[in-house]
């Protein structure tokens, strides 16, 4: 059932011994909004935990180093920025079915909780908790709106794609202005620092670049061998895919990876008007205008034809 | 003199013929600056033209295309995001001590014009121009909205940096509700978009790295040689210093480049407090806290040897 601010408030002021999900793979806002949950709850005097399949990485300390929460028998049960329960990983098969708040923004919410607070328009699952503890008139601690202000930042891209609300900016103002954020700071860890091995992994994997239909398509192939000789695994390779449509002519980028058995995990980017989902799915694939996916199986040459085909067609 | 909005509007609704100068190796900011100011004098009734010492760079072609303005003789003078005339280039000889009202937001402007509207802790000179548009009740067009959030969104590094203000952020949401701004596809552009060359050069860059004190100090040397071999003049290089310290150990980097006439230019950058302009007046250089220069001279093993040493002694 979607609910509004009202009803959430009073379920939140008349909850007790919460446990706050978080989806697997973390990122800035789910953290920031899991995180920034337990300080409410906290302020309200009730008692918080936050869970995640995956362990939290480092980078994000400076949300989680206040402590996940001690454990206890838990009476509320609130998922923050979950769409739809597959993504709880292990904790579906103790929490499925049982969510009683969640709290998200994405269109694509399956409305599996007791109660959803979903404003599908919003940047950040943070923004959502942002209105709803200015509509309850909770104080923020600076922890808080720094982890609130990290959920709107890194969904953003620092307030630079499609998907950034005036709200965002509004935000980021009114927090500015009233608490003490070291912004810059966060900025600095979230988009501009890299370790040396991905430094050197994104000059590796720059070199790889393939160019077609007049350098407006470029593609990535990453073959088991070549990962073998490079020293990496697939998964070091998450979050490349944006380096693809980085060169100024390029429309589509496609980065393509031998997974274990042999088929090839293909993921699409848009920098402007070609929507790759649409592309994908003729593959069997799916996802976003600007970010999508499929898989193919077959020789890698012949699988290069068919992608380059697709896109040709896509810009006649 | 400091004058306020109230003066400066005085003083635009009763010019004409007006030249508007931005300064030399321009950038986001005062190309927005001064083709916002051109639609706004346009709205004005005031024919006006934009020029500067260096040719504007094609990628901000989406700013200068309405055109810099026709040719005719000038009989108000305007600078704007200019701290000192000797930044006008050629066109000091020509309006050097002429100019009549400065639009700017640099803390260490020399108060040169005859009026200067000075918002020292403004984000960018956009930032001052579109709260004096504000303040004049002047409807922007959507060119004159996109030229404004185009400056203020590069010299904040897309809301990234301390020099941040909430009001940056405010205007941000008030254009994005009231003008149909492409602001995404501006920031894809000023952000994310790099030249095949531009990628090359700088995985060339990021392989002559060289760390010292514990990997707290990243220092980039360019000698003649190096740059001859790479193919690439000093002035391609201009812009990348902040690649020093993207590695996420690094609180200072320096970049040296050889000059031709044997010298060494030295940026530095600091990733948090320290402030390397107080290292570089120890050299006789000198800049901001976390962007500052200098120059050195003698042998590269020397001048290497005495900047660590600078360094080292600031950790102590």
């Amino acid at each position: 059932m979607y609910i509004g601010f009202s009803e959430a408030e009073t379920f939140l002021r008349n909850c007790s011994d919460a446990v706050i999900i978080t989806h697997r793979n973390p990122d800035g806002d789910c953290i920031g909004a899991g995180f920034a949950m337990r300080d409410i709850l906290t302020e309200l005097g009730v008692r918080s935990r936050v869970v995640c399949h995956d362990e939290f990485p480092k980078r994000y300390d400076f949300m989680t180093s206040t402590g996940a929460g001690e454990d206890f028998e838990p009476q509320t049960v609130i998922a923050v920025d979950i769409a739809d329960e597959s993504l709880m990983g292990r904790y579906q098969e103790i929490y499925g079915g049982k969510v009683q708040l969640c709290i998200d923004h994405h269109i694509s919410n399956k409305d599996y909780a007791e109660r959803t607070l979903l404003r599908p328009r919003a940047t950040a699952a943070c923004e959502v908790i942002y209105d709803l503890a200015q509509y309850m008139g909770v104080r923020l601690t600076t922890h808080c709106a720094t982890c609130l202000y990290t959920g709107i930042a890194t969904d953003s891209g620092c307030f630079k794609y499609d998907c950034t609300t005036p709200r965002a900016h509004e935000i980021a103002a009114e927090m500015m202005r009233s608490y003490d954020i070291n912004f810059a700071r966060i900025n600095r860890y979230m988009f501009d620092v890299k370790s040396l091995g991905r430094m050197k992994l994104e000059s590796a994997v720059t070199r790889l670049m393939e160019h077609y239909l007049g350098g407006r398509l470029v593609m990535i192939v990453l073959t088991k061998q070549i990962m073998d000789e490079m020293g990496v695994q697939s998964e070091e390779l998450e979050g490349f895919a944006p380096l693809t449509i980085q060169l100024e002519d390029a429309e589509v980028g496609i980065m393509v990876r031998e997974r274990s058995d042999g088929t090839y995990k293909c993921s699409f980017r848009s920098a402007n008007d070609v929507n790759v989902s649409e592309i994908c799915q003729t593959f069997g694939g799916g996802g976003h205008a600007k970010a999508a996916g499929c898989t193919m199986t077959g020789d890698i040459a012949d699988v290069r034809k068919r992608l380059v085909d697709a896109v040709r067609r896509t810009f006649e």
